[in-house]
């Protein structure tokens, strides 16, 4: 009998589906809270982001199961014990997210804010041309779950779609043009739109630097739902106020919560929302994580391969 | 050789355009005014929404183009000379128009006018859970030229999709299910989302009351770009009030512009643009109003059916 602790905000119909998945199991649903290593010594596998101090001093440890896509502190965190199975929730926040991305990009295409803003002085006032998803050049830097999920829907409204990953082997249909990160200086020239859903790592550190906006030509608006250090408080806002970018929607910031001070606040055409495209905020998500956790229960429980599998770097 | 007399904002590449599309013409390019009758007096086609006042005067005017989906005031109008060809530019509106339907949609479903709000107090602040387009039942009622590309994006996007119109023959592969109007009240209570691009008529004519109103169960958002004639103003500021709708985006009001002393300016989770989700808000727009113009001087100098025909009512 393995014994498996949840950390996630269960409802009923949750807990029936991941206790059906195996008859070998015993399940132990804890909800969103910082366990102690008292509470889990027990544990053959933890499903949900606990921190790697506690998974470390597990002795029967065989299994986590993340809530999250991003695997930071976890894959690259030399205590994650070796020899532990590690999955991502990769494909629970793609529609959440890119749906999301859609809300700010049409924001402010559409000036939204200028018209919420009439809105509130009474004022039937025509805010002049907009500018359309269809027929736009749209570059994806990053096709994750959340990269894929947006180009699918924005391809479908009649957007061209530049994708750039680290293997560009296999070019979905929804895609126009695959790259590498070596193309990007060229790619950025040709940009209208430009969505971020980069992770944050060495390589993708400001990476949108001073010498990368040298090549941002068309104004383009500005997407950045990955990590805020893609890019520079400061650079983002001095581009918003020089129109090197027409808009910017962000949903992460460097430091984040941003602080009250920062000029980002009220920067012209730029839209700020606290790191809140992802978590638990749509159903759909957790019923994905679910899912996947579900299935990969049945997996382990079956001595069969795990979905999502991370390949966490031994520190040995 | 016959004489062109054209109405519209053309740039100097839509002037080729035209008048590539017949070397039989004379054109005249007036832009947006309200001519004389002495100016157009020789006219055999015009292109552009002018007064039927003038139209009925021109005595050897044979084809109207007209800039415009809708033909109120144009087929329906007992002073439209009789035996003068009536076509529409239908197809022109649904890109611009069908996107701004989906900024209101998603500037409601993930809270964008509170984050525009917090932005504004320099607030970090969670709104809470947000809805989707992915997997919501959304009703369109009429499915011209807008709520058919309407229809395409949601449905790409994962919505299921149920239409309202007049002849349902041909079900489109975007749409899960087409009824007629009879059907209205029982798809009332399975929307999710309410999308109306119905244009004003008798028909359509406060179709959205009370009694409608009754048959409203899930807190559906409603979104009107067809006319604001659809639903009285206050039974809007009412259905919001008591929740009926959870949220709507309205571009069009009864009567335009909305007055100042209006409810409806500052009702809770209402949006309101006035009236510019189409005209010639996007380029896209007038260069398909120019195709469509190109297509139908070319088909009717060589005396070809010409396409988006309307068939005027014919007062005699």
């Amino acid at each position: 009998m393995k014994k498996i602790y949840t950390f996630l905000p269960l409802k009923e119909e949750h807990k029936k589906l991941l206790e059906s998945s195996s008859s070998n199991c015993e399940f132990i649903h804890l909800g969103q809270i910082k366990p102690s290593l008292e509470q889990v010594k027990d544990a053959n596998v933890i499903i949900g982001n606990i921190p790697v101090d506690i998974l470390k001093n597990i002795p029967n440890l065989e299994f986590v199961q993340l809530n999250s896509a991003g695997t930071n502190g976890y894959s690259d965190n030399p205590d994650f014990p070796k020899n532990v199975l590690l999955a991502n929730a990769t494909g629970a926040y793609g529609v959440a997210i890119s749906e999301c991305i859609l809300a700010g990009i049409l924001t402010l295409l559409k000036h939204m804010p200028s018209y919420i803003l009439n809105q509130s002085n009474h004022e039937w006032k025509d805010e002049g041309s907009v500018k359309s998803i269809y027929g736009s050049n749209i570059l994806v830097l990053g096709l994750g779950d959340i990269g894929k999920e947006f180009s699918k829907r924005a391809y479908a409204m009649g957007a061209h779609i530049t994708g750039i990953k680290r293997n560009i082997k296999d070019k979905p249909d929804y895609i126009d043009k695959l790259c590498t990160m070596d193309s990007l200086y060229d790619e950025l020239e040709k940009a209208d739109i430009i969505v971020s859903s980069l992770p944050g790592s060495k390589s993708t550190y400001h990476l949108l630097g001073e010498e990368a906006l040298t090549h941002v030509k068309k104004q383009p608006i500005f997407v950045n739902v990955g990590r805020g250090t893609l890019i520079d408080s400061n650079i983002l806002e001095i581009a918003l106020k020089e129109n090197i970018f027409s808009g910017a929607y962000i949903d992460v910031t460097d430091p984040e919560p941003l602080p009250k001070a920062s000029n980002l606040w009220n920067t012209n055409n730029l839209i700020i929302t606290p790191h809140v495209t992802g978590g638990y905020h749509l159903d759909e998500t957790l019923n994905r994580i679910i899912q996947i956790s579900a299935t990969n229960i049945k997996n382990y429980c079956e001595g069969k391969e795990i979905m999502n599998k991370v390949n966490h770097v031994q520190f040995i």
